[in-house]
């Protein structure tokens, strides 16, 4: 696309236009650097399939506390970042601090509850254990055969499409051009980056090149094959229903462990429920697949009965940019200028907040802050772990 | 919507363009008659949803012998209209006569699909018994565990949406005029139609009005009381999944038993696999629910493992004409030129044939032919059975 408006040089700019790329660009515009973002959809990829879930312990971080550690802060970080993000946009973006009722479908789930309750509390996070009468006496939609659960009061949510929208608001107004096309390759001279060319446009100069293109990260051109993210796209089904207009609905976002499997239910303020979220490897398809939309019903409905009542509206599919182990690539690597912002997997917009102040931190000449130091982009090549090529 | 090309007068108005309603204005333009359809949205209401099947004999057939019989008749006309369709308009159909295999998933199912081959051979039609082994090797990917099945050579299959494509053309070539329009009401002096008013334009008169709305033709104006046709909408759901393309695919329409429930699955030429049907009575709301798209996908799975990597490309709903007996209303009621031809519940695709042309008879003036004599609409006034209001 040949944009009249592309700018010939910027301070910034940044591959990828998710939650993290506008995030990390409207930081960056807000520190005074000139900045482009570039993508062909902005936000219309895993950040638009996901459901805003803001829940810094999953059920599969036993073992991973330095990224539980990280989710927390970044939990933390985001009301803040929530009411700033408003302030500049104006437009809301549903963050919702009801907390949420983990709840078991069987015994052995409910065993699953127990481990990760006593790992929330270990993190310092508020926990406490629910019989099945009063998870049911929270959401009275649980199904009657629950075996108890948990309720995680620090969970919190956002609207990730208004989040999306919200962004795109505050770029546009603090000066960040935000061009709708593909970058090709990262240009460098004398190992530093010298800027980024483009599918349908003249090259952009910068002086600071943002990898933040998810689980494309990898695909991009003219990087040292050492700044190569390790990423693969890791696909999930998220479903958008409706609660009919009459009868109960949720209040809180609700996980479920169903036969070992675990789903969640976030409902929202305008009656859209959001069911997720299938975890395939499939490379880059993203068109849904009939089992996974039959698993996702089927756990849902085995917690929340009523969902069968619910109008389907949208299945939703995104490719999450799964990393080795499973946490971010976060700060500079390979040439000067280079800053790799990506990897998020499942918490993309649970820490977009603080990769987007770590990015910007960064362009301004500043080091990675200490939370996210742990989680630069070489440190599989430094542990001599095999990077996916 | 005011069409310029609106006629002032026909000899026939058909209220309805489903593939009742194309079918009968096509045949009757065939026979001579100047007509007009009349429909907001042609093709696109429950015929569109439909899934093309031509299985005279269903699972809910017992004691409904005289249906039966139609339906045999209906199925043994389609061929040859088929191909006068196809030569009429240049549209292929996706003519198919490949045959069911029915499967049962367990032994109660199938007990259930030995009771459906008993009645099939009672009406004479092909169908034989077959072990699980032999299911299986008319069709591998039915599911290991089936408990056995039959094999219904004579059913067949039409793309129904390609039906809709060349009645369209069809009509158009036999200079049929089809307003994208409402019918608001019948109109009628001295107990003779006179014509129909209509939403977006001048009234168009006529001779003959052909009621063929399906499950809406009880809404219509302007009809005495004893001339309503007594229908109510039977929603159905079908989903459209895609299978991968490599693998080995469905050759035959499969119809499974399940628990008790039916489902079917049909693979068309292009990769297309439709999944059908829901029953449900919720009016007229289009909505896909949760549950019965859970349902569906359960029974298919059950049958089909192999559906779990197909894509889900669409969900369609559609508002069957169902009537109290489930047999369609066929014939003149009323007012003298009044025709009605909607209630064929679950077999419109497969009766469009036998009814076309028993409309194109009526309008030419002859009588009802006698495969569609029983099913006049005045029925349930005349044994006193109580009509809905």
């Amino acid at each position: 696309m040949g944009d009249m408006d592309a700018p010939g040089t910027v301070d910034v700019v940044v591959v990828g236009g998710g939650v993290i790329g506008l995030s990390a660009a409207w930081r960056a515009a807000a520190g005074g650097a000139s900045v482009a973002v570039l993508d062909p959809d902005p936000g219309r990829g895993s950040t638009w399939a996901a459901a805003g879930m803001l829940a810094p312990v999953g059920e599969a971080h036993f073992g991973e506390e330095p990224l539980a550690r990280l989710n927390v802060a970044a939990a933390r970080a985001w009301p803040a970042f929530a009411g700033r993000l408003e302030e500049a946009s104006g437009v809301t973006v549903g963050y919702r601090a009801g907390g949420t009722v983990v709840a078991a479908h069987d015994t052995s789930d409910r065993a699953a509850v127990d481990d990760l309750l006593a790992f929330q509390l270990d993190l310092g996070l508020e926990a406490r254990r629910l019989s099945a009468a009063e998870c049911r006496g929270l959401e009275p939609l649980l199904a009657p055969g629950i075996r108890g659960g948990a309720e995680f009061a620090g969970d919190h949510q956002v609207d990730n499409r208004q989040v999306v929208e919200a962004l795109l608001e505050a770029c546009r107004r603090s000066g960040v051009t935000v061009l709708r096309d593909e970058v090709v390759a990262v240009t460098t001279r004398s190992r530093r980056v010298t800027g980024v060319t483009r599918g349908g446009g003249d090259p952009v100069g910068a002086r600071w090149v943002v990898v933040a293109a998810g689980a494309r990260s990898g695909e991009l051109g003219g990087l040292p094959p050492d700044a190569v993210p390790p990423v693969r796209p890791v696909k999930g089904l998220t479903l958008r229903l409706r609660a009919p207009g009459d009868g109960p609905a949720l209040v809180r976002t609700v996980r479920g462990l169903v036969r070992g499997r675990s789903c969640y239910l976030v409902p929202r303020a305008d009656g859209t429920l959001v069911v997720g979220a299938t975890m395939e490897e499939r490379g880059f398809d993203l068109a849904p697949q009939a089992g996974p939309v039959h698993d996702l019903l089927d756990d849902a409905r085995a917690v929340v009965p009523a969902v069968d009542e619910y109008t389907v509206e949208e299945l939703s599919t995104g490719s999450r940019p799964g990393t080795p182990d499973n946490a971010p690539l976060v700060g500079p690597i390979g040439p000067e200028g280079l800053v790799v912002a990506t990897g998020h997997f499942r918490n993309g917009i649970l820490l977009a907040p603080v990769t987007a102040e770590a990015v910007a931190t960064v362009v301004a000449g500043g080091a990675v802050p200490d939370e996210l130091a742990p989680f630069g982009p070489g440190r599989f090549a430094a542990r001599g772990v095999p990077v996916p090529t």
